[in-house]
């Protein structure tokens, strides 16, 4: 686990150079140019900036993950310097940021398009942009954008390429368009491009309630007559039908596997699994003939804050490979996807974005926000996600934190969910991980009090997490 | 080799009870309830047949698979009786047939979609209707159809579900639509469903000379500025560039790989792959990001008239296996396809033949026939396919062969071509064994003067490949 005893505070822009080192490229061919420098430009200010005057007046917060680890590896620090624009690129005033799955594999040393640290990450954000460089025609000082990256954009200040952004439809707060472009492109690729959905098939979402979950729930009801099964727990049952989920499946007390054909003996057209490991297999077998199975993640190795080697191991150990000939003999179809690795395909992205903007336009599709935290909370709100607390996205604001909760951190938590979330439901709060059954005897060991925890108890709750 | 041995002249429809034991189904769970008693109903008369007065006088003649082995297991018999129909069959009155590569296959016991011998292979033709059983209302005697079934079709007289019969439209020959059912369906559904071929994307058609090659072709072009690479040997790259080719590759002379990446050095959309073994993985390193492989056979096995246990393994050995990290970082599909095992899902299968006769009728697609053979002439007509001579569809023929040709059976295969196909160009019987190149070596000891056999040659070829 390499920089997990970098000393947190010595990261600035000017240690952040190492960032720029380049990033190995997967083994599987891809024929695109390697990943634009947009991001490792966003992140390494201090590489490309001129010892200016204004220099030392010019400073940002930035999140930076010091090293792999637990939810304190992110830290909030002060980057210095005023950012110089190359060509093609702008500058971006940033006033939210959306968390992703891969930010919370990343911490944990477990997502290779991650630099190492001491590195800012963050995939998506919105904000108003704030310099605009040579060769940019189609964005100017004062716009709204929303920004994709490979990482670099949990920041107050972000150097994109304008070809990396999109301008925000009237209307949409900045909340809305730090959720959308991540969760929705994910879905809409693997749904219309790969999946090919049409008129009366059916589909398995896993983790429903999860940000990708909701969009390609929203994105399936675009389509007539389509059947959603949805995986997640009981108390987000309501929320996910009144999204469009037809046929909600508590994970954690039936066997999805069975509920499913229960409804749907022939199994499934599509099935999107997140999840990895034996899963996969179970997504694979629910295909009907000439159904697809799209896989975009491996969230079953993520056990605990840090990385669980033994839930790494499960996953590889059980990791899905299939022959051509089972794929001819059962008429099938696998496909992998995950937007990380597609940085190279904007033409690619801004098509999928293009329709999905205009689905939000006519009120087909909209972002649901589960919370939103100040920077300074990003380990809560990282914990909020990885424990499967959330319905939709989990939001970071770069407003600043009022003095008086910083004073209050412990119970920060509960601070802000009282404050915006009054009309949460009190049953959200039960633990809701991914797999908690399958995995509870790994689990025991490191996490011996998880499933008895409460709301109540969390304020000790990070000093426990952490032995 | 079960059934090697069989004698060939016991084979008649009392001995034929045998092909109705129950197929094995494919490991991969397929849902689908196993394949209907379509074709074993049509290749077991006798089963079903009651002693009726007439049965003495029903007979037809029927091509036979006596055991595994060389084209010459592959019999014309007699059967007698008249089966009796069961409620929603139809009789039909044979008038073509169509040879796949699966029937090549299946010959030499690589497709396990055909019981054990003594069985009457074909998986399409076209015919009258001649009667019709309880139940079946949207045919009637003297309909003209297409039949599709999992075997059994390469005889005078077939018995099959109604359901798995369309009406042949207006204009349609016999022999057109003898050569449209398997190759189109087939083509399009891996290009439409897996594939979901959009404008301006490019297509990789291996053996684009071949029946399945010609009608993704035809299918590529319905859509706007679809790129079509196709390989076949040289002499045959005129007649495909007409067919809608966009680059013809010569296979034998050229690396495939290196001649589609110096015009599309990002890749590929689309590979549509019959090859298997070490080919697929060179499609899928030739697919671009959210590119999709769908491979649809194994015909690298194929070297030779017998099973090439060689071939086999080195098949088996080279067969593609994918991990879904690979795919996940990749962004790729992987599709297998096999009509064969699609069986069970006429919704599907008729869902596409409908559009395919649609695009007939409005002139976008038709099948183009490479040359039509007497039934006694199976063995040739299998040969010039698996030899790779064709353009196009090879055709079987119920008409009775006339008496002059019977006598002059060595050069049948000369005479036929004089006779049917004068404007076929004398260039194109050259040679055009697929992977010819990579398999020299594995080929000499049983066929060691392949290459240099020339046309003037052919009539002692029987018993030369025979050995």
């Amino acid at each position: 686990m390499s920089g997990e005893d970098a000393p947190a505070q010595q990261q600035n822009a000017v240690d952040q150079k190492q960032e720029t080192k380049p990033v190995e490229e997967p083994k599987t061919e891809t024929e695109s140019p390697p990943a634009a420098g947009a991001a490792e430009a966003a992140a390494t200010p201090a590489a490309t900036t001129e010892k200016v005057p204004e220099e030392e007046a010019f400073t940002y917060r930035a999140l930076v993950l010091t090293g792999y680890g637990g939810y304190d590896k992110v830290k909030l620090q002060v980057k210095k310097g005023k950012p110089v624009l190359k060509a093609g690129e702008i500058m971006v005033r940033v006033k939210a940021c959306g968390l992703n799955f891969a930010d919370l594999m990343a911490r944990q040393g477990l997502y290779d398009r991650l630099p190492s640290p001491p590195v800012t990450p963050g995939m998506e954000c919105s904000g108003v942009v704030e310099a605009v460089g040579e060769e940019v025609t189609d964005r100017k000082v004062g716009d709204k954008v929303m920004v994709l990256s490979r990482f670099g954009l949990w920041q107050e200040v972000a150097v994109v390429p304008a070809a990396h952004t999109f301008l925000i439809p009237d209307g949409m707060s900045f909340e809305d368009a730090a959720a959308l472009p991540v969760n929705y492109i994910t879905a809409y690729m693997m749904l219309f491009d790969f999946g090919n959905l049409r008129p009366n098939q059916s589909v398995l979402v896993h983790a429903a309630a999860g940000g990708v979950g909701i969009a390609a729930t929203q994105l399936c009801k675009t389509v007539k007559d389509v059947t959603v099964f949805g995986t997640a727990s009981a108390t987000k049952h309501e929320t996910i039908s009144e999204g469009g989920v037809t046929h909600p499946i508590d994970y954690r007390t039936k066997d999805y596997v069975e509920e499913v054909r229960k409804i749907s003996p022939k199994g499934l057209d599509i099935v999107l699994d997140p999840l990895g490991g034996s899963d996969t297999h179970k997504a694979y077998n629910l295909l009907k003939p000439m159904g697809k199975l799209i896989t975009y993640g491996t969230s079953n190795m993520l056990a605990g804050q840090k990385k669980n080697l033994l839930a790494v191991a499960k996953n590889w150990y059980h990791q899905f490979s299939i022959h051509t000939l089972s794929l001819i003999q059962g008429n099938k179809s696998v496909c992998g996807f995950h937007l990380g690795y597609l940085d190279g395909e904007m033409e690619l992205i801004s098509q999928a974005m293009d329709i999905v903007l205009d689905l939000y336009k006519q009120g087909k599709i909209k972002p649901r926000i589960d919370s939103t935290w100040h920077l300074e909370q990003v380990g809560d709100a990282m914990r909020k996600m990885q424990e499967r607390n959330n319905i939709g996205k989990v939001v970071l604001t770069t407003e600043p934190m009022p003095e008086e909760e910083k004073k209050e951190e412990p119970k920060k938590e509960d601070k802000k969910e009282d404050k915006k979330k009054d009309d949460k439901k009190k049953d959200d709060k039960k633990k809701d991980d991914a797999k908690k059954e399958e995995k509870k005897d790994d689990k025991k060991k490191e996490e011996p009090k998880k499933e008895e925890k409460k709301e109540e108890e969390k304020k000790e709750e990070p000093k426990k997490e952490e032995k």
